[in-house]
């Protein structure tokens, strides 16, 4: 292990299975001497009994200092009269893209071999305004807001990756043929930063398109760059291809060099506080966050470690067909690969 | 043959490949006896040289007076000013419901089997309201409208549609946890109609979680109704599903009984004129539109010639990996079926 300084990154674990997936990330890390300190915040749909609410300014204080965390599932509190904590954590951080890599696990069959691509989702604006209202009884109408300034931000964000990650194309997705305003700035600000990247080579799909092309051939595609819903579609079907939103990582990229890592699956009340949940999801967004910090040889072999047990395939949570726990599958992480002994 | 009087409906053929496929319609259509007289009606993205318009007055009253037709594919004309003439038939012919069944074609091998979905769009509204502007220089805003009106016509449609084919389940698909209002009247209208239908179960599913899930096990669908831009893009990723929209048929639904079937794949200017073209999308609308018109027998039976020509797999064309122009393909279903001879 190297004896670097250690680094103070937030942990949000998050509601119901949270807490136990967001342990089995903390036990993985302790065990590969990652020199992390994890300040640990308490973020949820349920009231705080201690501070009397759901998001502390601490909390977000946290991520500000820090410039660094990971962060577990939240449940929208639905009719509770106030905006999901996902939502809110993203405006108030200013999380403008959130990248989302999707690729075959070995050893985890699905219909696909060899996906290998990566969303990238402005995650700011676009159909999430929140500006809705009732023109009349029985007609009610929502604002999409495009913006030169978050259109330009997350196009550079997603050109810079493709270049620096060794990808070979950007594909932006739009549905300019109807949303000629809005979906077509966005275009103009992607054909603009496309400009400056000659090495990469880009393109636009209609999303409609794209949904088609993606089930039929993902091998079509590379990096992917849209407006916020066409990326939450988008995402969430690239994750089905590769097993679902319980194998697929996430961070999310702020202005002044945040970065929170997300496990996007839900909170599973279901099964939560039993042992049963699966961590690949936050185990591979703690390895985004590794690699954010550079940490590049931690972030490999714990990353192989996580691939190399499911692969194996002796020790799988119920969610992918195996009857371990979620702490056997920690187990199984920590003693597979020898670079943990 | 039966004797019937003949009914008129209205043919149109629409841009590129559009005529070579319209023709092979009306030749299975004709060998078959079905008692059609065509009314045929140039409507074009180009300008028709004979009435210095791109749709005239015309074609849309033949609709209306025939109360039913077949539509083949119409460019969209970028950067020409006008809307998409998709759209504006849709508009002008108040066509509130686009039914797009999916089903796996024997023989025809993709990564899914057994596929068997209905999806029900609402065809009027929402994202495609046309109504953009710029708020200040780098800042623009679409609005999504959702009516009542349209809302509960469109569940009726879907709720009644599943109920006489015998489907058991409508998924009503939707981001209410983002757009509250908009997406939350929408609900809001589809359980008021779930009620009056006991006997099918209703679900709503957010619209990532729904492309999620059909990537990864479509049977877990049956009947899906939804807003405009959703049932777009939910109804390629089904199409992609079984194939791809050269092998998936569509029928527009109106007030007063209006039906327009359509094509909804691209006018493949590239191939246009070269008998290349894969008519299997305007057959099967063709078949829609027979069954609308209670010309059960002959629906069927042209059905399952196109169905079986294309399980023999000896004649196909171009896009499905085969060697076969247009006129072979229709040959072939002509002269698979005893039913011809
Ligand atoms: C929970 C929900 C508000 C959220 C979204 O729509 O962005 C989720 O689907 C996601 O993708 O993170
Ligand atoms: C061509 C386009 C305007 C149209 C739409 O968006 O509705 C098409 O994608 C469709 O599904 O019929």
């Amino acid at each position: 292990c190297s004896s670097t300084t250690p680094i103070t990154a937030t942990m949000f674990p998050g509601d119901g299975i949270g807490p136990e997936i967001a342990e089995s990330v903390k036990q993985v890390f302790t065990t590969a001497g990652v020199p992390i300190n994890w300040e640990e915040h308490y973020v949820s749909a349920e009231i705080d009994p201690r501070t009397q609410s759901f998001l502390t300014w601490e909390s977000l204080e946290s991520v500000r200092r820090n410039k660094v965390g990971l962060k577990g599932p939240m449940a929208t509190p639905i009719g509770k009269g106030h905006r999901s904590l996902n939502l809110t954590l993203r405006k108030e951080l200013n999380l403008y893209a959130n990248v989302r890599p999707c690729y075959s696990l070995p050893g985890y069959k699905t219909r696909y071999d060899d996906v290998n691509l990566i969303t990238i989702r402005e995650n700011t604006e676009g159909e999430y305004s929140g500006l809705e209202h009732q023109v009349v009884r029985g007609v009610v109408e929502s604002l999409k807001i495009i913006t030169r300034q978050a259109s330009l931000r997350v196009a550079e964000y997603a050109f810079h990756y493709a270049k620096t990650h060794g990808r070979e194309r950007v594909s932006a997705i739009h549905k300019a043929n109807i949303m000629q305003k809005t979906d077509g700035l966005f275009l103009k600000c992607c054909r603009e930063v496309a400009e400056k990247y000659p090495e990469i080579t880009y393109e636009e799909v209609v999303i409609d398109n794209c949904c088609m092309m993606l089930v039929k051939n993902p091998a079509l595609f590379d990096v992917l760059v849209m407006p916020n819903l066409y990326g939450d579609i988008i995402s969430d079907l690239c994750a089905g291809l590769v097993g679902g939103l319980g194998l697929t990582p996430s961070c999310n990229i702020g202005e002044d060099g945040v970065a929170l890592a997300e496990a996007v699956h839900g909170s599973a009340p279901d099964i939560a506080g039993k042992n049963l949940a699966n961590p690949t999801a936050l185990l591979l967004s703690g390895v985004m966050m590794l690699r954010h910090l550079k940490l590049n040889e931690q972030a490999e072999q714990i990353h192989s470690a996580i691939i190399n047990t499911i692969a194996e395939g002796k020790y799988r949570t119920a969610d992918l067909g195996g009857s371990s726990t979620t702490t056997d599958f920690t187990k199984a992480i920590l003693t597979h690969s020898s670079i943990f002994l």
